[in-house]
């Protein structure tokens, strides 16, 4: 099993180095005190200290150099002294390389009448048992910090979509007020960071103001926030095409909550630096399968009987091993080991894309690789046997 | 990861050694057409072609060498002709060691009244669909043949319990006759073996009368079936003290569907070599763990804040790296790695106590070893922090 060399060495300095500019997109590497990351890169989202239904051996074979935890999710369960108490969320889920936390701002934005919001803060109600909890940016970043996060975001109001003008300036200045308080109260740890997020929905001129406030602050990286929540993939791209020229280039640059393969590459061109998603474990739970020739749906009946691996060209453990008929067979017969294949597939699919990104940007070929990788995902599935 | 060196290493002769025997124990090898088998063995249950939340690798490093699979599940889903296009179980679900498959009897049992039983089989209703299969010595046999199974088992029809003498007799004496028929239109293979099942309740005259039966027949190796069935613990003992000795020691004696660690010490004792249970994975799906001091139930808030081990001298993927706190979270927060990571233990639990059995059996001192296990396993958990 191949573990990634660097994963969980200690670094000194939270350092980016653009290793490579080609046209808008960067080949970069992201040094923190837990270890290197390779950029661009696909951060696997463990939400509750676990990466669904994948061991932490399975993620570290796929070549994922960093994970994404939930600072909302951990708050409510089993709660952060507890973490904290067992060694911060690294030790606690075994995970030897960097962590990532969200803030909690886009599970709160998800909680709709269950949360109101002031200038404080946000007070809501817990979706497990209906207790009140509050959280300020403040106390999102000291919980981010009992975590034992490497890379730790600020608080935000991810803003909802659609909103007016006026709604997504009003919300924007608020995170932007919020991104100071979080600045302010984060603690200095070697190799360690703090991200701002920029917000302002769709309109060009709040995410520049958004851009340059938080900038004036100096974060060490910018991701942009409050995208990927209904927009559409044009309206996300122009929204990348206005912002992200805004932003400091020697800083990571970060797309929360993205995306499709599609999403990545039209990211990727436009000069982001960092993913996360849930659609790899989320869609393998359910029985879908990213591959080289579109989405796969493993429930299928036409895969009864199929000895084919779900993707020829895919070398992962589920591929290396198992045909889509056993698979098929998993799903139908609700074994967890069907979800634990699938998921893994996903994973090692989007690692192996990345890779296959950062090899393209290397080579200073990126967009005959994206347009081939595209061309062949819409081609459709293989021909049934 | 270690290997088990052995597995799929193919062997020309189904063959029994008793390496040392040990009052009534023995130190076993099998040798079968895809790897040998250290006894005394437990063999996890892979139902529906997966042992429950497991991938192979685990079962692997566990130094588990053979598994069982069910021909009543895989003929219902996805059926032994899909199967056998796909190369048969072991190839379909790649685990590349032995495979004993049971014959489909015991499920057909605890369908109670779903099924109709007569001299030529029996016929019932599909638990999935309702639909109407049937299953005959022959058809059973065929069936695991299809499967590609290393050992075949007779169909019989595992006598309810408590029965009456009368009924216990007939159900004995059809049983027999199905075991001729079994053997009968069985395909010798090289590697391969065909185990007759010794039924007759906890009548000892009926098991032996069986046991007599099946031994003119000259199987390859005998099954005490009928047990674990409700009878509890004194009675199951007492009819192997009536039935094991009437077995040609030569050949490997399988007790199915057992059992505790505190059965299968008691049977070890007695002289059974092989045995299959559901219960580390079922039971490790439901939160409770095999541990040098008894089971534990991970899901107790007792264990919320606790940073050791399940157990200290454990030395399994779960033990050495997680901690109670986090496997508690697991089970709360309903993650499937939870399920994994007990399941996997308990398997490592129950592989290490066979080989320590082993060990103890080779050292003759089977009998200490066995006090001071069992004595340490009702001592009770740990203290808690």
């Amino acid at each position: 099993m191949e573990i990634v060399a660097s994963l969980g060495k200690a670094m000194n300095k939270f350092n980016f180095k653009i290793i490579k500019p080609h046209n808008q997109s960067r080949l970069g590497k992201l040094s923190t005190a837990h270890g290197e990351i390779d950029t661009p890169v696909f951060m696997p989202v463990g939400t509750a200290a676990t990466v669904k239904a994948l061991k932490v051996e399975d993620i570290k074979a796929s070549n994922s150099q960093i994970i994404l935890a939930n600072t909302y999710h951990l708050m409510l369960r089993p709660g952060e002294e507890v973490i904290n108490l067992l060694g911060g969320v690294r030790k606690f889920m075994n995970w030897p390389g960097p962590i990532l936390t969200d803030s909690g701002g886009f599970q709160v934005m998800s909680l709709g009448k269950l949360r109101s919001i002031n200038e404080e803060g946000v007070t809501f109600k817990s979706q497990l048992d209906g207790s009140i909890f509050n959280l300020t940016p403040e106390k999102s970043v000291k919980i981010q910090c009992l975590l034992g996060s490497t890379i730790t975001m600020c608080f935000d109001e991810c803003t909802t979509w659609p909103s007016t003008f006026e709604d997504a300036k009003t919300s924007m200045e608020l995170s932007m007020r919020w991104a100071q308080r979080s600045l302010d109260s984060y603690v200095e740890r070697k190799g360690h960071a703090i991200f701002g997020i920029i917000q302002g929905s769709t309109y060009p001129e709040l995410r520049q103001t958004s851009s340059k406030l938080l900038q004036d602050l100096n974060f060490p990286g910018y991701a942009i926030g409050g995208l990927a929540v209904g927009e559409g993939r044009d309206l996300m791209f122009k929204t990348l095409d206005s912002t992200v020229p805004t932003i400091d280039q020697s800083k990571p640059r970060y797309l929360m909550g993205v995306g499709k393969p599609e999403d990545i590459f039209g990211a990727v061109k436009r000069g982001i630096d960092m993913f996360d998603c849930v659609l790899p474990t989320r869609s393998g739970r359910n029985g879908q399968a990213f591959t080289s020739r579109g989405e796969v749906n493993i429930k299928n009946a036409r895969h009864t009987k199929d000895p084919r691996p779900l993707d020829i060209n895919c070398h992962c453990n589920t591929c290396n091993n198992y045909s889509r008929g056993y698979l098929h067979h998993l799903f139908k017969a609700n074994e967890i080991l069907g979800l634990i294949l699938l998921s893994d597939h996903n994973i090692n699919f989007y690692q192996s894309m990345m890779k296959q990104i950062r090899d393209a940007i290397k080579n200073e070929n990126f967009e005959t690789f994206s347009d081939s990788f595209l061309t062949k995902r819409s081609s459709g599935d293989i021909e049934e046997l």
